[in-house]
């Protein structure tokens, strides 16, 4: 196993989430990277969190102190918490020699709209940045906020650190925006289910994506989205360990693809289904508008075309909103023409992804024989071109994913289409 | 004893310190008091504090995280506990059905030098401030905070929300400047030692100066001294009981004046003699520069008219600065013709302040009477027009505390010149 | 006004709250005055709370980490605030040269049962305590613990150190029991509706629990109860200004009674009325009973005789209780043969407490003109032998109280019966 | 690469470090991994530290309070941490339906000295924590606690946990002691330094004493040697990841060894020079005995053989001890017949640790020739059987390891003795 080669680049955006700058002990490690960085030759962007668990305890703070919490204020109170990392940070910076200078998301001319606690960006002007780098220093900026156009503070909401780094290494033509975590990359599976999941080397954006989405918890799905529509290559890396973590690309035509990359897995889900429904025109988008009303987000959705005009839909909701989605579905089971509305509390979703499978038809096939060898019953079937999920009883969810990364050997490193 | 009146006043500032904002629970109950005095038709500024000792708490994370602690970003970090704290307070505000809108130092118009951590308004362009009291709402200013001409966020130094308040109370005129604390008023003596100490309804500025230049802890100095400079009356009180506090104000000639307000004590002392020095011009420079040059400040002297050509030359310094202003003093005994230098750690000086005495001869022999009655030796003697103080031995002070708050019958009230 | 002379004691419970100790400031201020305590010749024994927010914390945590809280952990859990606040006072009086030794529940000889998160004390066997007292120690005790009979560490609930220091002073024998909080004393009246109020000397046991029954807020009624059925005399006083406090002793037959002591107010009330209520036994019964069931606290309850065989009932429930006593009360409206159930949210109720009008009948004519003149109008009266309570419409309370603590003159210090 | 396998085992002990335990929503990951190593089969003892910095919070709170800190209530103090942890863990277990039961060091039956703030472990008799294990519940431990020969409370001091942990696993016989950090394991080098730095599989006790004698930072050398004079193995893992981490087991004589592990270095010393000393016995004492007396910890020691009765004596000392090393030595320079004392500040120490090199005698060579390309001048030299170590001029060592680590191409994975 040759280590990927890092070549010099030019200009990085380092990123460091709230565990990476936790404590004052912490934010000297921090600054001492920040530091290597800089001494082998290469410009860098720090984006910075409040620290540990500052933002969620402000939060708290503002429910404790008030039912009505306007925006205004709350943007004012929670962006306090950047602001003060990255003072700290400088100072740390400054003691190794190096100048550093703190800037707000106002100052670092982050415009967004006047959406308070979930502003989004509309552009952005990073002259001072510029100028802090003409002038050999390390701009040190406030993740997650902005200025309105009436001249208020803006935060973008939990996150939104992700979409700061993203968004200024896109507008100073950063080679590599580096999430620094406190895990050390992506793995092809869960770490507490698989003992010997390992750590990717690199996955594509769109991989990724459909891993978030089915179960993977860490990169903030958002951030990835971002990053793939900017074309921002990301370095998904510890903070912790400063090992060589999973790089996030774009997905390379010349470059062979492995079959299967990660199988990943949601146990926080329950299956509704309706019974005998009408098979005509509007139905799914009925229910779908009733449940959406509710706020209710509604998953994999499966419908069979049926014999006789009567048919039977299932969809996955998130496990503690069964009870509702029930509800909404039994009130209009009439009008749907249902006989009947069940629900089944106990489901999850295990989903294999891999961008070889586009070209590799057997995928499919092995997923479901692997599952029946291992006298897991399939429930639900979902696919994208690059995933196979399946709807299996949530007692059986984690021999499955097991089941699966050993049926495609993914401990043993990715095995590429012939 | 009838209370004092309170006639509704336009335009108040209240001053909330950190103790009285130091979670929830308490900023809701500023907020209530704040609501209160709005409903009552007075219009408010208030002015805060970080919560509880978080300005204390963001400095020891700075030295935890730095060495060097470059003075901008210093600032920077330590004023984001004002931001917190005016946020929650509008929040909390809004809730009781009143608009209240937070400004941060730079927003309320205070222009600063650019001293980063001990920063000196320069002016204050309370505009926005004004707009907002036009407009109906609450402004809630973060205390001790400005901005640099260089557009640089600024800190005051520790105490310098009271001038904050004190500051923005002249400029608009403010009829009053409410000092909320954790005690609830000034006393006429420390309760600690003196247990039937009695809280003051009012006191003239010359008369707290006096005080707290002697030993009395609270207010700060500064703020007295400057809310004296600009005529701007205080109201001393407290954030947990609410009851009525005691009022500062300009000495009034058309008042009748207490002959003694207060006893007040400083056992934190240490005296200093130089034996045996030639009596002529320059000494007393010599010395005093050298002490000033080593930042050792020299309270109380004493030097006698000699009868020889040789005099005696006693002061007082901190306790904890005894060994190196000995050090200092004996470096230059020679060239003082000092024969000896001689060092006692254990004194402690007692004071009694009124302004009635300028009219009144007779308190200083009622005071060295009382000491020589209850067998405490008096060191050393200094006065001012309203201040008698007397050095005596450490052990002793409590007892002449005690002893002159009873001669003077402090705790039955003000006796007054007649 | 003469202060109350404070004769010297043998022994002394002090007791700081959270407030009291907050912060390593505030922990060596009252290790200095416990250490002036001793060097007067008082033996202390000193029951602590956990530091500042402590408890609220860990409860919070244990919230945030657990849904089912086993009550054997909790207790363990919570009971490490005090702990700690016991280990830091007993340092900073070892600083003072005074020797302390800190005090579980458990070694300071509380038995309790085993009702985790809320034990009742079934014995205290203070050998420990004794014996460092013998040795010339301070025992710190840390408030509101035990240990059940399975040797497990039992929490006396929120507000139980002031139990644990009433019980320690009667186990002991102690002359006094001194509550140090953050407010000076017992007022006449909410110093934040009326800006006038007094600190009271002394009141009656009787007294204060008809005002903590009735609004007071400090101190727990729990405490102020036990004080009195144990015959321990409480002093309440603040551990900020160190001033005298308030005196809570039973009434002295020999001495005379203010007529009138204070006037408190409580404005979280609604009022439910059951009109044309059949005037037959065991009506009341039922619809308590249904309230008492869903844990509903019934407060005042009137009800006139009637005249023709049916009657209205009226009675106060704590505000946010009155959507659900409404709707159990509705639902056994037809049982009880009520005509309609009404429910009024905007109530308050004022009340005077003194112990003297059990002598002076003219109170309760005084309260009703003095609201009358003030166009106040009456909903529901009620009286005890010494407390006339009213109820009157929201909007109008503070009014009220006001008028109230003026008619009797409350500001100018009690007025007795002649 | 075949991932180990992990064998079924009956017993387990797991340590989690304070970063492990942060905060609400790291204990209940940590509580979500006991839980499955529960159901795997496994019978689990946990060992907590306490949550986050707490005990160095605690540390500072006591410092902040007080300057003689008895050692008995400092005890008392610090061991609240671990207390709140277990009593939160135990919560959050059996949220999951397993049920658990939290310890102190004196219920887990920790004997220790009466050395407060250090005591040592004398016996461990661990009846309550196999009655436990045998009632299907799992004991969770504070870490670093027990109870002295008087029944109070003893703290292990910082780092305690891991002792506690080890020594549990000892006396209950449990097949492997597993230590969860913020790291993932013991890597070949410094992945700051090293980018491609590997983490190992296996390493033995041996080996890691070495590396973390010389410059490697965890896990802490004591549990270490703990660890192999108990013969307990290791398994040094993430509980951010819970990824496979690292074994440390005991040298396996049947296994063939790499040749080289690891390279580490530290850069925290420096030099001190005594030159033209003559070369007789004693003097090596002599010196060592003077700057022991200093408590200042001497480190490499070279002396070369003399030609003439004269000889030059380097040692490092850490980098902060140099000026005092440096006057400690001028005073005896004399005495030692040295012509003169040199020091120097800027240097650093690289050092390749691998059991395989006892049996492969070209290992010192390459090092050698490896900093010779390099340009690297080696200033003194040290080995022992699995350790060659080379002091290097302060600039020169990360180039000095990056050569090193490449050299023997650790990126790629162990090379082992043919």
């Amino acid at each position: 196993m040759r280590p990927i080669a890092f070549p010099a680049v030019n200009l990085v955006v380092q990123k460091f989430g709230g565990t990476s700058v936790a404590d004052p002990e912490r934010i000297r490690a921090v600054a001492d990277h920040v530091a290597r960085t800089v001494r082998r030759g290469t410009q860098v962007v720090v984006v910075i969190s409040a620290m540990g668990k500052e933002t969620d305890e402000l939060l708290r703070i503002a429910r404790d102190v008030s039912a009505t919490r306007p925006g205004r204020e709350m943007d004012m109170l929670v962006t306090a918490g950047e602001r003060k990392a990255t003072a700290l940070l400088c100072m740390a910076i400054a003691d190794l020699g190096i100048e550093a200078e703190s800037f707000t998301g106002s100052q670092a001319g982050f415009l967004t709209d006047s959406t308070h606690m979930n502003a989004k960006i509309i552009e952005v002007r990073p002259d001072r940045i510029r100028a802090a780098l003409a002038a050999g220093r390390v701009p040190v900026v406030g993740g997650a906020q902005g200025v309105s156009p009436e001249r208020n503070v803006t935060f973008l909401g939990r996150g939104g650190s992700d979409t700061t780094a993203v968004a200024i290494a896109h507008a100073l033509g950063a080679e590599s925006c580096e999430l620094y975590t406190d895990v050390s990359g992506v793995f092809t599976s869960d770490p507490r289910v698989v003992p010997n999941a390992r750590k990717m080397e690199r996955i594509s954006f769109d991989e990724l994506l459909e891993m978030t989405a089915n179960g993977c918890p860490k990169p903030a799905m958002r951030s990835v989205e971002f990053a793939r529509n900017y074309g921002v290559d990301l370095h998904v890396r510890s903070a912790f360990t400063w090992e060589v973590g999973t790089l996030v690309t774009k997905e390379d035509e010349d470059m062979e693809q492995a079959i299967i990359s990660a199988v990943v897995h949601d146990a926080d889900e329950a299956k509704v289904t309706l019974v005998g429904v009408a098979d005509r025109p509007g139905i799914a988008a009925r229910y779908c508008r009733a449940l959406a009303d509710a706020d209710i987000n509604v998953d994999m959705i499966v419908q069979n075309t049926s014999a006789a005009g009567i048919t039977d839909i299932s969809f996955t909701v998130p496990h503690d909103e069964l009870e509702r989605a029930m509800h909404i579905c039994e009130s209009s089971a009439a009008e749907l023409g249902a006989s009947a509305v069940t629900g089944e509390p106990a489901i999850a979703r295990v989903s294999v992804v891999g961008a070889g499978m586009k070209s590799h038809p057997g995928v499919a096939a092995t997923v479901f024989e692997t599952l029946a060898e291992n006298d897991i019953n399939i429930e639900m079937i979902s696919t994208s071109a690059i995933r196979v999920s399946c709807v299996v009883a949530e007692p059986d969810v984690e021999r499955a994913v097991l089941a699966l990364h050993d049926a495609f050997a993914l401990a043993d490193g990715p095995s590429y289409v012939d």
